[in-house]
């Protein structure tokens, strides 16, 4: 099973705890919609904890690798999750290989993480890629444009990617990938020193499987 | 090679960056002290952003899987990072088949991730378990009283581990087990709009590499 431990809960108050009782704290499913929520506002409010999750997957050689992506999108009908990428990225070639991912979200003073396991898909030609790249600003688009690919040895600090402008709003679009984030499972933790609240939540034929944890 | 691009790059600012340039900015060995005082800080520090990475690893099924651990203790000679577990969860039973983790931080604020490679090793029985276990205060040993064992389904949501005092301290000592994590390799990133920084380190033989990276 893939219920891991969380030391975070020893993080908990010895002292009564002061908060409010909120409305998902003893409701299944008023903790899912909770879930999704904060994944909404993740998207937007560049301020929020969500916003920019920790993304894990299998580095060539088998080992475990994350790195922090920022939140793009998230379709709660659909169940994924949108990041962008460099297609020249050691990222893109490893999750290729094997589109095996979890995203880790953590906000510190809203007491949750969220804990999913999903695969990903890469769009470099299709319509998901072509939307993604026309909604993106063009000042974001400039790193594409660089010449170097992303996590190349170079000899001395790298020039900032931010700078300049191209005349042409396409360059850089054949090293632009969407990469979604289908989700399969999703963990919820919410810490309390009342007692901590762990459910895990399971999709299968489209239907959610709700139980609680021992957290 | 396990440099993956961060889509971090992309939040940037398009306008001039008004932020004073940091001294580590061009320096690498400045680099990873400014990331040694980071975990350092992360330890004692319970606002800090390090003091909560993520902890990547494999599940049984190879799936990588990612969750919050609090930082515990940082040693920069002997270059391990502690964390503590319960013996009965997951994540133990997944280290002690598979010691390959990653641990990831990020600073929004400071504009810093680091990503750690590293080798775990697990400790109930020893001299570094004992020594972890006398540290900790008595409440948070109470965790490791409860009769079930994180991540177990349980029919209704369970109850606070924070609460209830034993008699005896060492209550619950056969659960916990202290949770090294040997760095191989770190790579930093700091981000600003003058241009990332990015950088790996790693050690062979005891003596550090250090090289910058194209961001």
């Amino acid at each position: 099973m893939d219920s891991t431990n969380l030391d975070l809960r020893r993080e908990g108050s010895p002292v009564t705890d002061s908060q409010p009782v909120p409305r998902f704290y003893d409701d299944l499913d008023a903790s899912l919609l909770e879930a999704w929520r904060l994944l909404r506002r993740g998207v937007h409010d560049r301020r929020s904890p969500f916003h920019t999750p920790a993304v894990a997957n299998l580095r060539d050689d088998g080992c475990p690798t994350v790195r922090t992506l920022v939140l793009r999108a998230v379709d709660e009908r659909q169940r994924h999750l949108r990041f962008h990428t460099d297609a020249r990225s050691a990222k893109f070639r490893e999750i290729s290989t094997d589109a095996r991912v979890a995203v880790h979200f953590y906000d510190a003073a809203r007491k949750v993480q969220l804990r999913i396991d999903g695969r990903a898909s890469l769009h470099r030609d299709d319509e998901l890629a072509d939307t993604a790249w026309r909604a993106m600003r063009t000042f974001s688009r400039a790193c594409y444009r660089v010449a170097i690919g992303p996590g190349t040895h170079v000899e001395t600090p790298h020039a900032p990617c931010n700078v300049g402008r191209s005349p042409d709003p396409e360059a850089g679009r054949e090293n632009f990938a969407a990469l979604y984030v289908s989700i399969d499972r999703l963990e919820w933790l919410y810490l309390a020193a009342r007692g901590q609240r762990r459910a895990r939540f399971a999709w299968i034929d489209g239907e959610v499987k709700g139980a609680w944890l021992a957290p």
